[in-house]
């Protein structure tokens, strides 16, 4: 390959919407990108040839429709073939953070939902699903957040987050990998992109692409273990995070894209960066040629959109860069277009890929409803009978499609959503009357609307209140260059990529609202959709029922009126602590044990939820099968045994649920600072009424490591406490030794 | 010396007023004390002798007054070298945070109002004023908080913070050293022991003690600058902080206590424990002799209270500790001894010196004068005319001599120090008629008072609103093991140790009395005495003028009064940001150039008045003598040489004044990530009317090498933004070239 061919596979700098013009069904390749194939002889990867939102401007008039897309993915990997002297094709990526950002795609619940089920397996089917989604229309790479831990709601990403506990995290992430990678490693459906690495979440302030000042220990216990499990399980590409990391930005960290990743875990796919993130490089140095080599030293194999990876073939020339250095990125992303198949199709037809629509609204609704949370429940208020009432519906998010979807979001076809108006009318019996008011925005401070509501609530026996926040972008908005919103105006919505907020009271006027019904005294149930914790202190002495429905996906409206009407019964559980405010923060289960008092002066230090808290319908009593000390010796961990931990779950209430059983630890004796509470196992179980089962539950050598002073991963000896329980504030407790041998 | 003697060196475990009991005027030694002396053979340092305070209980009544100081410690020291084989005599050490914690003493502002002085000299005077003080009573070891930055205003202690700043900070540590041991290294007045090392101001959170989860970078440029500069300005003694960083408490951390403390910047005095901190080492090992083992490994030399090493000699006993390792902590305190002149004392007379307390009240004032900050004067308000009006004097720091000072203060005889209602009571001519009430409390939600007040400003052509907090300890409270307020009640208190707070509005109803009397119409001053920023959002349009006056001292009504009314043109400058709500944190000014937007979708990220900032009666103008770029080679920056920046500064004003010359960079090439601004420069100087000055500054190798990389301090090359500037937000800017050689 010539150094200009090489260059070419390692770019990916044309948004895919730009490719492409659309003249009532046919379609044509642009000029943009002929020259660009033409420029760099090649093209290592096109993002977003699907992209369908605001910010691309694509929509149903002029974007791909599914019908369509594997006739144009055919068609640009044919212009490959007969324009290029290798005829390399290219790698098509694509966002998936919660299913497809394509016209016709599947809508999951974001990740921060799908963290609130506490099931990987479910995770696995649907990343299953919407990998067959992406192979239908020719992609091989999809991007998806399994990464990023919230640790501060501020951040408007936290939506696309699983949780603040790396275990759950690295879980869920592991079921992506399965799930959208498949079974065999040789021959991957698609490859997940996880993003991103590393330490997004812990940006100073909650400010997106912050920098992150945490310490190596911190950053080893809290933000790495997603990827490190990525890896073990396969997983074949990752994205740079725009952060830094204590002074390095990990688009220039070897340390942590070489040293760690590879060498130390493994890895042997491919590093792509995320939108333009090489250009910020240039805040350090001012030069493309040295940005371009700062990144590809330290491990960056694929660009996007940036102006710097065009410039390694100057780079290399001035000496910047060796040639060697470029033919190790190459090596990669060619290996990974071999593992796609993408070398054995160029003359066999491309892959064709049945998809199962039904099973994929079936997993839709499975995982939306499990995702659902219920926090208070006074006088088993819920479930509500279908029967023989008046039932208000209000508040900004009750009839609203895509204040239901999070960021991310393609435009969807009107019959493709369920909102929770039409989901709790599908639900009743006839002899139900459902009245409807928005009542209030997001976020305007429109009081108009408080009349009618109070004027429909005093007619109901029931209100339920729909609020929230929203991750809905509009046309019109302005974005920038990476397609992070830019100006907003007054749009209705406060959350998702670059809307980080300060404070985190809901919006606008929708405490207000809530106060204003609170006087008729009609039991009220608040429905949070939301894409981070709000605070629920002003409103929650007023509400008798809380569910957090978090963005639930297209069928979201269905499930939550499943859950409120009882044919399903909640079993999510929160996978971030609900802090009392922003003021409080940072507010997460896992703190240090390091004796410094928890409380302020003026409020608590805990959170007003915390994380693994959530009710059902049901109760369950949860205790580890033997009291007895737990041992195991650490020559025995460290070759790979496992402590089996025994618990029994009993369903003592009166409704068929799932428990999800939670292992933490506390490490008692130990060379560094250990955690009060850490989650190392879980379960989530059927259990019919009156039935228990025992739940068996492993830890080995990555539960029971720690990083020590010389920040080695060694198992110490000395005492552990283990607690198991159904919800994180009620713990069973005995203890583990681990001894020398 | 046998190992239970040098175990003794190590101790210092009595709290200072358990080993005497007062009956009149005459003194006895008591049984814990001699049992101790008999246990130990021998007595390392004996802690806080002379502390008076609602935690130790220690008054008028039952402490030890200044005239009978020395008597008590030649008793003690008469003691132990009749009542041990080697008669070594005792280190006494004190608080004297701002000024000495003892009945008697000179109190001055906290550091917080010294940082606002960015005028070190007039520190190093201050210093020096208080090692007489000391040394006048016998006392050897000074505990003063110079240490710890001001990150996050939330923690109690920002009040004995200098700044936000490490360089701010760096000078005045400096400064602090030489004041209070003088120029002679081989024989200081007396040792600072300056606090706390290292990062206790990055605790998460802004909790007291909590952990700080930084990385080495971070650690590096934020907050161990001033320990640096300290060392080389010959600081024999710190303390350790009790916080972790990023899993190791520095009590354990050898890298920071010993690698980087004594192997890297050569340190050769001692590193004391804080209060109890060995005893939480217990949180890691459950093991004391273990935890003496860590720290004494570590590079901890002398105990605070702690049981941990009262077991150093089973420790040794048991193999857990070698000997070699006690001999070294043993020879650092008997160094420090001997530079203190304890051994040539024990046949002389004990060290006499008289303390010229008029130079003390006169460099008291002086502090207080240039610590005042004005951050709004509108139609120049300010200053007031001393005749003929009527002023009302309203607010809950209007009249307290305790919210004046401070925590770490003792009890005062009531003629020491002046209220701001005394103090304006004094400055004005007798046709002016001063009205005074309180109105409200610091924390209290009575509203009974606003009448009364609003009755008076009614009457008033000017009201006075002393508003803020209060770090006022009272007698009745509960205290933890190292004299951190654990219970407080109802206290009308907010700020120091352990008193942290999630929300910065002013508490109790403070706001809603500024808000009550703005109705009035009559123009209004507010007085913030404060430990700490306060949010000013919602009340700041309602008031005509701004003065910070954080915690003056003992003559702080004076000074504000002067201020007030003229006699001096302000000069304070903020040594730490302002922000606008708790919700943004962290604000600083000095953030990374990271490409993150900086502010929230609801609020702004930046502060609402940002670090430098403060108004004079006059005004300056303030630029570079030449527009030239600078340039200088990394070869002359590495043998020491310096690049001279030249900045004119003109009165343009109508009042003589000081103005604070600041310079910063910002190194725009650089392989890690730099901060948008930095301070590396400064100069405080008196310029009459229509005058102008030249001030020359200094860039050398400190304040131009950066972290690299690989950890290492080295000069890259590059362009560097120099900005100079009177205020940090109007910045006159040049370039300085740094090129290879």
């Amino acid at each position: 390959m010539t150094l200009k061919e090489k260059v070419g596979q390692l770019n990916q700098k044309l948004y895919g919407w730009q490719v492409y013009r659309k003249n009532g069904n046919q379609y044509e390749l642009t000029e943009i990108f002929k020259q660009h194939v033409q420029k760099f002889q090649g093209m290592g990867a096109l993002y977003g040839l699907f992209r369908a939102d605001p910010w691309s401007g694509i929509n149903f008039e002029n974007g791909i429709p599914l019908e369509d897309a594997l006739h144009v993915t055919n068609m640009i990997q044919e212009y490959l073939r007969e324009h290029t002297r290798l005829g390399i094709p290219v790698l098509f990526s694509e966002e998936c953070p919660h299913g497809h950002q394509a016209l016709d795609s599947t809508v999951f619940p974001t990740h921060l939902g799908s963290g609130a089920t506490w099931n990987p397996d479910l995770q696995t089917k649907v990343s299953e699903h919407i990998a067959s989604e992406l192979v239908e229309r020719g992609v091989h790479l999809g991007l998806v957040s399994t990464l990023d831990i919230a640790r501060d709601p501020r951040w408007g990403r936290t939506e696309e987050c699983f949780s603040e506990d790396p275990y759950l995290a690295a879980r869920m992430t592991e079921a992506v990998v399965k799930g959208m990678q498949g079974d065999n490693k040789e021959s991957p459906h698609v490859i997940a992109v996880l993003k991103h690495f590393a330490a997004q979440g812990a940006a100073v302030g909650g400010h997106n692409a912050g920098p992150a000042l945490i310490g190596e220990r911190e950053l080893r216990e809290i933000y790495l273990p997603p990827m490190k499990a990525g890896v073990r399980s396969g997983a074949l590409a990752c994205m740079a995070a725009y952060n830094e990391i204590d002074g390095i930005p990990c688009h220039a960290n070897r340390k942590l894209l070489t040293d760690i990743l590879r060498e130390e875990w493994n890895f042997n796919g491919i590093v792509m960066a995320d939108g333009t993130a090489l250009d910020r490089l240039l805040l350090l140095t001012g030069d493309k040629e040295l940005a371009a080599a700062y990144a590809l030293n330290a491990g960056v194999d694929l660009s996007l959109w940036d102006d710097v990876y065009t410039q390694i073939e100057a780079a290399v020339r001035n000496g910047k860069i060796k040639e060697s250095v470029v033919d190790k990125a190459v090596k990669r992303v060619l290996y990974v277009k071999f593992l796609l198949g993408l070398f054995s199709e160029v003359d066999d037809k491309p892959r064709s890929v049945s998809v199962n629509r039904s099973k994929g609204q079936t997993l839709n609704m499975e995982m939306a409803r499990q995702s659902i949370t219920l926090l208070k429940n006074e006088h088993n208020l819920l479930p509500l009978s279908k029967r023989n009432k008046t039932v208000a519906v209000i508040g900004p998010n009750a009839d609203s499609v895509y204040n239901l979807l999070g960021d991310y979001t393609a435009p969807q076809r009107r019959e493709a959503a369920v909102t929770i108006k039409q989901g709790i009318t599908k639900i009743v019996e006839e002899d139900c009357e459902i009245l409807y008011t928005k009542g209030c925005g997001i976020r305007s401070t429109d009081m108009s609307g408080f009349d009618h509501a109070k004027s429909i609530a005093s007619k109901a026996d029931i209100v339920i209140l729909a609020l929230g926040g929203s991750s809905a972008r509009e046309f019109g908005m302005e974005f920038e260059n990476n397609g992070a919103v830019l100006d907003y105006d007054q749009a209705e919505m406060d959350c998702g990529e670059n809307i980080d907020v300060a404070n985190l009271d809901l919006g606008g006027v929708q405490k207000n609202l809530v106060q204003e019904l609170a006087s008729l005294n009609t039991p009220m149930i608040g429905v949070f959709i939301q894409g981070r914790p709000y605070s629920l202190k002003d409103i929650e002495a007023y509400l008798d029922a809380i569910l957090i429905g978090w963005y639930p996906g297209q069928l979201g409206g269905q499930a939550i009126a499943e859950v409120l009407f009882g044919d399903v019964n909640p079993s999510g559980k929160l996978p971030v602590s609900i802090p009392y405010s922003a003021d409080q923060l940072p507010v997460y289960y896992n703190v240090k044990n390091s004796g410094a008092k928890q409380d302020y002066y003026d409020e608590v230090g805990r959170a007003m939820y915390s994380f693994g808290y959530g009710l059902s319908y049901s109760s369950f009593q949860c205790e580890f099968s033997t009291k007895e000390q737990e041992a195991i010796s650490i020559h025995a961990l460290t070759n790979g045994e496992y402590i089996n931990v025994s618990v029994d779950v009993v369903n003592i209430g009166a409704y068929d649920g799932f428990a999800v059983v939670q292992l933490y630890i506390q490490d008692l004796e130990a060379s560094v600072t250990q955690r009060t509470k850490e989650l190392k196992a879980f379960q989530k179980v059927w259990i019919p009424v009156g039935e228990s089962k025992n739940v068996k539950l492993q830890l080995g050598f990555e539960e029971l490591s720690i990083w020590n002073i010389e920040m080695k991963q060694v198992v110490e000896p000395g005492m552990v406490m283990l607690m198991a329980g159904e919800s994180s504030d009620q713990l069973d407790e005995k203890k583990l030794v681990i001894y020398e041998e």
